[in-house]
């Protein structure tokens, strides 16, 4: 049990980073070196341009400006100071309702708080329950005095707790009503307001059944001049250009380490440098570094031509989908939500994803494999959450002072200084736990990726949900039970369902501690590191020194990162069922949340406004998976007071709790009814009026002309800033291929055209460092 | 523990009575007074003149011929020659894939007894445990020793055991798929080879939203030519004639009880007859008869006159509803698929269920008030599945011979008496079973009317589920658990996930005996008593007797009544629980259920050929239900298979089983995306089929005179009927309303059009019959 004084030396501990880490943040981004790491948004906007241009030579690269120094924590007022309205046009959607999220948190456990502390902590504080077992020996730390232990058993204050926690419940569900009915009319809003996009006119079709007479296009274009005979516009074939992506990858690499010794050839006066071909450069032939790359990239070059050519004449690399495009609006909204054919598995229509946020790789899967991969990965997941629950609980188990006397006695002496003791309670169990989940993400993108979704932010909300269910099974459930006593995992199997809400119940106060210590590291001092953005900026500074000669390298360096909803919003949920969990148990845990969402929500409108990049917009259409999260959160924190309630003797007063979750489930139910349709359907009323509109605005328009080439493998777009392929291109695609000019200058908001055909985002980054001598 | 000898006893005396029911089937049905009653479809198919008007006198009642007797079950092969396309053609698509369930229980189950005696029967025969057991003076009766509970603790026979369990896994999913496949085809190709329908081109709009300056009707009109402008046609609000549905219903009960005393007062000379104005004609003012029914018909006519032009003109009877018809098939796909609105909650489509398939009453139901009832009906049912337990338990308890013998010991000499024993043993339990579950189906119909479905068809398959869902827990787990030992209910819920298998598993093999006997009583006698059709009998005698005067008459005194989905459908399905359950423990309880399967689908066959008229035509929609059923049989199955041999010590063997439930579950997974859309959506392709073939057909189809009147409230409809109203309905019901003729004559296929709008279809026929003094 920590006390007071422990929270109290954690609490100082982490305060100290993230104060620490602000001030580093402060001098670094006023240094002009560090302006496009901390600034890479308006570079790829176009409204900055480079300071080191101007200025004496020192100022390029030190900011010398004391005064500015002083303010260090003036970016704060700056972040909260942009309108949503205009937050939504520099930034998207997405961005501007992932900030809601934080909005939301603050939201609900701002009155929740309140109420919490005038009504449950004079209740719970005002006995003696815990004193009178002290004296029987029983430890307790202070914070229990404020929380539900301290109520004596079968008391009548257990009344207070029920009530508020359906007051709790009602306000929970009230703002999350709000939030979703607000979401849903700004998804809508966005929508109706948005620039003429390819996507709206356009529908992805799969698994075009295979025909013997005619090639997936003839068959493509024959199909849905039948059967939409008065819609259907144009179409485009998908190729299966993987293997030239992978060639483009590499030239790429190669062309990096051409320049990387080019650099170091110029700057030594000429030295010649030798590297090794083998691998990693470490074995193999040793030949002159220059001249290697130069022929590697010339033959690497061919290959792509060839590669290239072949893609395009050979019919087997064509895959049996394609994107197809309507006249209006009105013809794709009706072609993405009717079912086209007999067979159900055949000519699969969907909305077409945004162009640069379709994952080409896995527009060609079958409907059968589909479902196996879908089984596969089931299992493994599975698998793999119970399986990491192991080692955690071990680590755990040893971050406790009698775990680390057991183990290893001789350290007894150095453990038992009061201020390491305070240290390795506070601060362990939550570092071991973070060190655990940093490569899951990963891990869960790959399978999400195996199983199949045709878009990263499917790919992405699909992580999300796993990384919940890890979280929920592993960090929660896993501290609460494996935590208090590792040795009840193997008994809980055995107990009964209503055993189970009861033995969790009963060690949810014991935890409060570890978890207050958990949001301390993890949401505190966690997120004021966010901010500083320390791998980015190694980063770049040694892609800067090593490889940057032109002003558009030095562009490419940049690397903005994205929000990542797959790791940030699972992370988010985690809070609000701690927040709800312990509402009404143990108060005192709240203002550590509140501070945890009104931190974070600064620090991530900061970096959305002045950091990341985003790599797609999908409208918000996360919103129902958060809103679900939230709802299994009440329902998990409605089901543990239930256990705990039933532990307390509590009898007169308990039932009245199982409505509860009865009634969240049936607002849920409500909810996705309501609410849901609007992120997955696009009402015919919506298209027809913007058709109407666009029709009495651009009566010339040729649409044919703007949907010709939107759905290009990017490989084939990337090619573009290749200069031997220019002729090449106006070849072969289509003679009519000009694209109308649009506002959306979709080229500055995809500098890394090569991410979206990559296997993991974040992991994209280290492929240069991990690949260098 | 029943022994063989009260296994055959009950066998003997379950089989006696279906041979009873035959006989007297056999003599009935050739008594051509009674033909109105077993071979009503052929008079309602206008294919059979009534035989009383040709022959001798006497002939005319009593079939003379003993010939016929003799051959008392030739109507058998009858049954079953009809193919199958004729059958479709003769009674619906929906009863020919109905009597498909029980082929298919014969397709699963013969294989499976094949294998169960031939391979499982001689792994557990070949043992002695229960001879050892017995030495120890632990009782057993001779069907255990076929039963699992013959092989030894830790045997590695169970190895038999888990191979067989996965061959019947696969072969039921073998077969369930391969069904799935014929049914969807078959449902595919009676649409598209089915007439011209009013449902095909029509789409029910519900929650219109009120409009301060528009009508329903203008608005509906107004919307979709906007959004559907190729597309739409016309459309018919819809009004809310409840009130005069309830008069029409009085007036037409007031004219049978003045046709009662019309003929009464013909048979007696003219003898006038008096009644009383009071409940039940038993209490009130006492006035002639003729004189007070004429005068009430008098005053009800013309209350329903003036509801009919109050209804025609207020426009507040016009609820915010209506069936829109579009030009074309593909119109109305496309408009039944997709989401009209921003708002999901208003302008919701659907596919418009047949004419004679609305239920009209739920029509005007907002979306807010359906999520509340759905609540309430959830929370309803919970309590009504599990507060029927305890009365069925205790009578089950009742039933054994030491709960008899406990609760009335002095009735303990009697019981001794060998035969009352057997008979108690056999009968008892499931009588007192089948008596409970009478009452059931119309309270379930009640709860689906409430919660606001549209359609009869979605009546009854929700009524269906829920009835499923019942007979799962009360009888067949109630049965399990309670039925060994009531006070384990209370320790059940106490119990862990991983025991509750276990508890079920071990009692399984204990109460073989007990689902044999049920099977006989409900499977065997029980169908063999539907062919008597005794109520419809005796309610047609008694019509015939009192009211009938005019051949019209006598048509209308025939109630054939219909399949019943929602009864009969999980009746079959606890069949195929109880199968697939005892497949791999206790192979003797096959035969019982292959006995059941065969004589219920010739019986079925017989009354779907000559007796059953159809209320609606679904096109087998019902399918995916049973489908998703048979897997919850086979995954509980599973489960109790894994609880029993983890009780078996059999640890090496055991674990393989886990993979069960969850492939069975996937490839629930796989059926569903492959083959449900086919029961939920319409193609476009299809629907683009149809109407080009039409076009080419008959280009000059005048669509809009067709669809005019389709959906028209059937109280408006039976007004042709009736003389007074003919001028009313010319002047209102539009100007071009001549119906183009079709071959489908709804109107002898509905003749009794106010059973649509009853509370409940079975209970019908009795309205009459109460309130006959």
């Amino acid at each position: 049990m920590a006390t007071l004084a422990d929270i109290g030396l954690a609490a100082g501990i982490n305060i100290l980073s993230a104060f620490v880490f602000f001030v580093a943040f402060a001098i670094l981004r006023l240094q002009p070196f560090n302006d496009r790491v901390y600034f890479p948004k308006w570079y790829l906007k176009g409204l900055r341009s480079s300071p080191t241009h101007s200025g004496a030579f020192v100022r390029k690269f030190v900011n010398l400006d004391c005064w500015s120094y002083i303010r260090f924590l003036n970016w704060m007022p700056d972040a909260l100071k942009m309108p949503e309205s205009e937050l939504i046009d520099h930034a998207g959607l997405d961005s501007a309702v992932y900030l809601r999220i934080y909005l939301m948190g603050l939201k609900i456990f701002v009155p929740v708080a309140f109420l919490a502390w005038t009504i449950l902590v004079p209740v719970n504080w005002t006995n003696s329950t815990l004193e009178l077992a002290k004296l029987k020996n029983v430890t307790s730390s202070d914070i229990d005095k404020l929380s539900i232990s301290n109520v004596p058993q079968a008391s009548n204050r257990f009344w207070a707790h029920i009530i508020m926690a359906y007051v709790f419940t009602f306000w929970t569900c009230y703002v999350l009503l709000k939030e979703y009915e607000i979401v849903a009319s700004m998804r809508l809003q966005f929508l109706a307001s948005e620039q003429r996009r390819a996507d709206q006119f356009s529908v992805l079709v799969r698994n075009v059944p295979p025909d013997p007479d005619e090639s997936v296009s003839e068959l493509v274009e024959h199909f849905f001049l039948v059967n939409h005979p008065d819609h259907y516009l144009t179409h485009q074939v998908v190729y299966d250009a993987n293997k030239l992506a992978q060639l483009v990858k590499k030239k790429k690499k190669m062309q990096n380490w051409l320049d990387y010794y080019q650099l170091k050839y110029d700057r030594n006066n000429s030295k010649r440098f030798f590297t090794k071909t083998g691998f990693l450069g470490l074995c193999g032939e040793k030949v002159d570094a220059l001249d290697y790359y130069t022929s590697e990239i010339e033959k690497l070059s061919k290959e792509v031509v060839a590669e290239r050519e072949r893609v395009a004449s050979d019919p087997k690399s064509i895959v049996p989908a394609a994107f197809v495009s309507f006249k209006t609006r009105w013809g794709a909204a009706v072609c993405a939500q009717t079912q086209q054919c007999r067979n159900p598995t055949l000519w699969l229509t969907d909305w077409a994803p945004e162009p640069r946020d379709v994952y080409w790789q896995n527009l060609a899967i079958p409907y059968v494999s589909l479902t196996i991969r879908r089984l596969i990965m089931a299992v493994a997941f599975f698998f793999l959450t119970f399986f990491f629950m192991i080692p955690i609980a071990f680590v755990q188990s040893l971050a406790s002072i009698e775990g680390i006397e057991k183990v290893a006695p001789f350290i007894k002496p150095i453990i038992d200084v009061g201020f390491i003791k305070s240290f390795i309670q506070g601060f362990l169990p939550g570092i071991a736990l973070k060190l655990f989940l940093i490569f899951l993400p990963t891990i869960l993108m790959i399978m999400s990726k195996f199983e199949g979704f045709i878009s990263l932010s499917s790919l992405e909300r699909r992580s999300a949900t796993r990384y919940y269910l890890f979280n929920l099974v592993n960090v929660f459930l896993g501290s609460i039970v494996a935590g208090s006593a590792f040795q009840q995992l193997n008994s809980f199997i055995h107990q009964s369902p209503s055993d189970i809400p009861k033995t969790i119940g009963m060690a949810i106060p014991q935890r409060a501690t570890f978890f207050i210590s958990y949001i301390m590291v993890d949401g505190w001092a966690g997120i004021a590191g966010e901010i500083l953005m320390l791998k980015p900026l190694i980063i770049y500074h040694l892609k800067n020194f090593l490889l940057v000669k032109t002003e558009k390298d030095r562009e490419e360096a940049m690397d903005p990162g994205s929000i990542g909803f797959n790791t940030g919003e699972p992370q988010i949920q985690l809070y609000f069922l701690l927040g709800l969990v312990y509402a009404t148990v143990t108060p005192a845990l709240l203002p550590f949340i509140l501070v945890f969402f009104s931190l974070a929500y600064v620090v991530f409108r900061h970096q959305i406004i002045n950091v990341y990049n985003q790599e797609y917009e999908s409208a918000a259409a996360f919103w129902p998976d958060v809103h679900g999260r939230v709802i299994v959160a009440l329902v998990i924190s409605q089901l543990l007071l239930f256990g705990l309630m039933a532990t307390k003797e509590a009898a007169t007063s308990t039932p009245f709790l199982i409505a509860l979750p009865v009634l969240t489930i049936s607002f849920h139910s409500f909810c996705k009814g309501r609410y849901e349709p609007a992120f997955v359907r696009y009402p015919l009323q919506e298209a027809m009026m913007k058709d109407t509109l666009e029709r009495a605005r651009e009566p010339n328009l040729n649409l044919k002309s703007f949907l010709q080439n939107a759905y290009l493998h990017p490989v084939f777009k990337s090619a573009d800033d290749d200069d031997e392929d220019d002729d090449y291109d106006g070849e072969k695609w289509e003679k009519d291929s000009v694209l109308v000019p649009t506002k959306r200058s979709s080229r500055r908001n995809t500098p890394l055209p090569s991410r979206i055909s990559a296997t993991s985002s974040p992991s994209l980054p280290e492929v240069h460092e991990d690949s260098r001598p």
